[in-house]
C-alpha cells in the first residue's frame, strides 16, 4: 500500500466501529483498528455469560479474524490514552498513530450517577470480563450460603440486587430466578436455592421504559410469577459490602448488580467537545465534531437526536447505522465527492426477554409476547452474532438449557483471589 | 440422615475423589468432599483451554451437579489447610470438619525442582485459570508482535518455547505450532505467524518416555514437520523475564511453558507422612496411611507401585482405580467386613497427541498412530468426558476445527491487569 493513501483510524470495534469498517472495504485507505480488547463481544447476550448460560467465547470472536478479508485494514490491541486534534494523531499505550480521518466509536461504561465508590459493591456489565466476575459472584454465593451457619448470614447470600428496570436489568433478573429455581434447585443439600431472593429494583414508575405499558405490566407479572420482587419507584441511595439502601430501608445482599446507567467513554474529553450529561459527545448532523469535519463520535459515545428531536438510544442498532454512514461519507470524501445528507436514525424496534419462553417484542406497530416473543427474541439474536461457529453453539446451548432447565457455563474462575 | 452414620471426607473432587464418591454411593454414610474449586476439570485436555480450541465450560463440570443424585453426599466449596489425625478433623479456610474415614485426593501441582522463582516467567498448566492465563500470553504475544517495531523484539515475542517433553508438553508444541501455521496464518499485516518459532525442550534423551522409543521418534518427526523445533538432552537452566537459558546458551522468549515436572499437594505434610522426592505420600498397600488405618491418599498426590515395583504413573485412569479400590474398602469396612485384598494397578495405556491427524496410542501390544490413532484418541477423550452437553460441545468444537483450521476461543480477557 502506498504511504499517500489516506491515513483512518476507528478507535474502538464494537457494532459502530466494525460497521465503519466494513463501509470502508473498498476505499483506497490505511484503515487502523485500535481496541484494548482483541475481541468483538456481542453485548447483547453479555447477560447470558454472566448468567452461565453461555461461554464467552459463544459471544465474542477476535477482531482481526473478523476484518481478515479486509485487506486494508490492519487491527491492533492498544489502548487510546488520548486524541490530539491539532496535530491529528491518536496517543496510544504504545506510542502516536497519526490520522486523515478519525472515528471514535468508544461506547459507554456504567456509571453510578457520582458515587464511584459504588462499583466495587455493585458491579455494572458491559465487557467480557464483567460478566465473569459477576457469574463468579452469584454462584460463589450459592456456595457460601450452603457453608454458611448463621441464618442471617445465609439470608444476605440468597439476595440478589438488580438495580435497573431496563432491558439488561430485567433479563438479568430473569435469568437469576431460572438459576435458583430451576438450575440449582436439586443441587445443595442445606439450603433451597428456591427460596433465594431476587430483587429488582427501578427508580422510574415501571420497568421497561422504552416498550408500552402494557408491556411493562406483562413483564412485571411475569418476573413475579418467577419469582422476582419488582420494587418501582424506589430509589437506591447507597451501596456497600452489606448490601442495598432505599432511603430509610436496608436491604443486605451479598449480591449487587447494577444496570442502572451509562457513562460515555471520555472522547469528549479526549477532543475538548462538548459531552451532555451522559458524557456523550454532541456531534453534528453529519456525525463530524464541531470545529473537527474529519473527526467523528459514533455509538454509544455521541449523542445524536432522531428526526423528531428525541436522544437515539444507546443500542447495536443505532450504533451500527452510525458506522455505515460515517463509512461511507468517508469513503465519499476520499473519492472526491461531497455528503450534505444528514444521518438518519431508523427505530427498527425494542426487544427484551424475561426467561424461559416470555419475551417482548416491539416492531413499530408490531407486538409479540410470551412463548412466540421468546422465539422471535431468540433467532434474532441468533442471526445477528458473528461467525456461524458462534451461531451453532449458542442455539445449541440453548436448546440444551431449554430441554434440560441446566446452564452449561457455571464455573467459578479466579476463586483464589477473590476477596468476596 | 442420622448423625450416627460415618462420617466419610473426601478432599479433591479429581478423578480419584470423584470415584471413590460413587463407589460409596450405597453406604450408609454421611460424605462430604471438600473441593476449593467449584468445578471438577478434565485435565487431559486442559492444553486444548490453553490453546483457545476448547472454551472452559467445555471440560469442567460443577461438582454438586455430577454428584447431585447422590443424596448422601454432600459438597462444600472449601480450601483445606490442614488435617488434625490424632483429633480426626480436616482443617479448612471456614472451620473444621470431622471425620471418621478420610480420603485425600489433592492431585498435584508443576514443580520447578527447587527453582520457585521461575514460576511467574514459565507457568505451568493444572487448573482451568491456567489455562486461560497461558490462552491470553499466547495471544497477546502475537498481538504485541504485531506493534513492535524493533526486530528483535518481534523475534523475541514469536518465539514460544515449551519445557517438558511428556504428553502435555508434545501436545501443546503441536498446538502452538497449529496456531501459528494455520489459525492465525491470515489475521496479521505486518507479521506473518507463520514465522514463529516453537520449541520443545526436553531434559532426557527422548520425548514422550512412557512410549517405546519408534513412536518418540515418529512424534518428533511429525513435530518437525509442523515446525516445531525438538531439543532432547537438554536441560534448563534458568527462566526470566527475558527467555530461558540452557546452560551458555540463551534464548530469548515472550512466552516458556512449564510441563516438566509436577509437585504432589501437600498432603504428606499435612499429615506428618512420609513422602517421595515428588512429595507423593508413601501409602500401605491399601493406599491408607502408615499410622493411620482410616486415613487415604490416593491419586497424584499417593506414591504407590505396581506388582512389579514400578510407580504407578499419575495418569487419569490411575486416580480413578485408586478412587474406586478406596471406596469400596470403606464401604466394605463400614458393612463390617474386612478388606485384605491390596490395590493393584492395570495400565490401560497411554495416549497423546501431536496435532492435526497425529496421535501415538499404546495399549499393551496394540499400537495405533497417525491418523487412526488420531481418532482413537479423539473419541477416547470425548468418551471419558462428563455430561452429555460436553460431549456434544467438544465434539463440535473439534469438527468445526477441523473443517475450518479454525480456533474457537481466542478470547484475551483480563488484558488490562495483565503486567506482560
Amino acid at each position: 500500500m502506498s504511504v499517500q493513501m489516506p491515513r483512518i483510524v476507528v478507535v474502538g470495534a464494537g457494532f459502530g466501529g466494525l460497521e465503519t469498517v466494513r463501509a470502508l472495504e473498498r476505499a483506497p485507505a490505511e484503515i487502523t483498528v485500535l481496541d484494548r480488547q482483541n475481541h468483538h463481544c456481542f453485548q447483547p447476550l453479555l447477560y447470558q455469560v454472566a448468567t452461565a448460560a453461555l461461554s464467552p467465547a459463544d459471544i465474542a470472536w477476535p477482531i482481526r479474524h473478523i476484518l481478515r478479508a479486509q485487506k486494508n485494514a490492519t487491527v491492533l490491541m492498544q489502548e487510546v490514552l488520548g486524541v490530539d486534534p491539532a496535530r491529528k494523531v491518536v496517543v496510544t499505550n504504545f506510542g502516536e498513530t497519526p490520522f486523515d480521518y478519525l472515528v471514535i466509536a468508544t461506547g459507554a461504561m456504567h456509571s453510578y450517577f457520582g458515587h464511584d465508590g459504588w462499583a466495587p459493591f455493585a458491579p455494572g456489565l458491559k465487557r467480557i470480563d464483567d460478566a465473569t466476575r459477576i457469574r463468579r459472584q452469584i454462584l460463589i454465593a450459592f456456595e457460601k450460603a450452603e457453608i454458611a451457619r448463621d441464618p442471617e448470614a445465609m439470608r444476605r447470600l440468597l439476595t440478589f440486587v438488580i438495580v435497573g428496570g431496563g432491558a439488561t436489568g430485567v433479563e438479568m433478573a430473569g435469568a437469576i430466578a431460572e438459576i435458583a429455581r430451576q438450575t440449582l434447585a436439586m443441587d445443595f443439600r442445606r439450603i433451597d436455592p428456591r427460596n433465594a431472593r431476587i430483587v429488582l429494583v427501578e427508580a422510574g414508575p415501571r420497568l421497561l421504559p422504552a416498550f408500552p405499558p402494557e408491556q411493562s405490566d406483562y413483564v412485571r407479572g411475569v418476573l413475579g410469577n418467577a419469582g422476582v420482587t419488582v420494587m418501582t419507584d424506589t430509589m437506591v441511595t447507597k451501596c456497600d459490602a452489606g448490601g442495598v439502601e432505599f432511603g430509610s430501608q436496608r436491604l443486605p445482599a451479598a449480591t449487587v448488580i447494577w444496570a442502572a446507567g451509562v457513562m460515555a467513554s471520555p472522547a469528549a474529553k479526549w477532543l475538548g467537545a462538548e459531552a451532555d450529561r451522559a458524557g456523550r459527545t454532541r456531534v453534528n448532523p453529519d456525525l463530524s465534531v464541531p470545529g473537527h469535519p474529519d473527526i467523528f463520535v459514533i455509538g454509544d459515545a455521541a449523542a445524536v437526536t432522531d428526526a423528531k428531536g428525541r436522544a437515539v438510544p444507546g443500542i447495536a442498532p443505532a450504533a451500527k447505522q452510525m458506522g455505515k454512514y460515517v463509512g461511507r461519507l468517508i469513503a465519499a470524501r476520499i473519492a472526491g465527492n461531497t455528503v450534505s445528507k444528514s444521518f438518519r436514525y431508523m427505530h427498527a424496534g425494542d426487544l427484551a426477554t424475561i426467561g424461559r419462553r416470555a419475551a417482548v417484542v416491539q416492531l413499530g406497530r408490531f407486538r409479540l409476547r410470551g412463548y412466540f416473543g421468546w422465539w422471535f427474541w431468540g433467532i434474532a439474536h441468533v442471526y445477528f452474532l458473528i461467525g456461524t461457529r458462534n451461531r451453532f453453539s449458542v442455539a445449541f446451548n440453548w436448546l440444551w438449557s431449554y430441554l434440560t432447565f441446566q446452564r452449561g457455563a457455571r464455573l467459578i474462575t479466579r476463586a483464589h483471589d477473590d476477596a468476596t
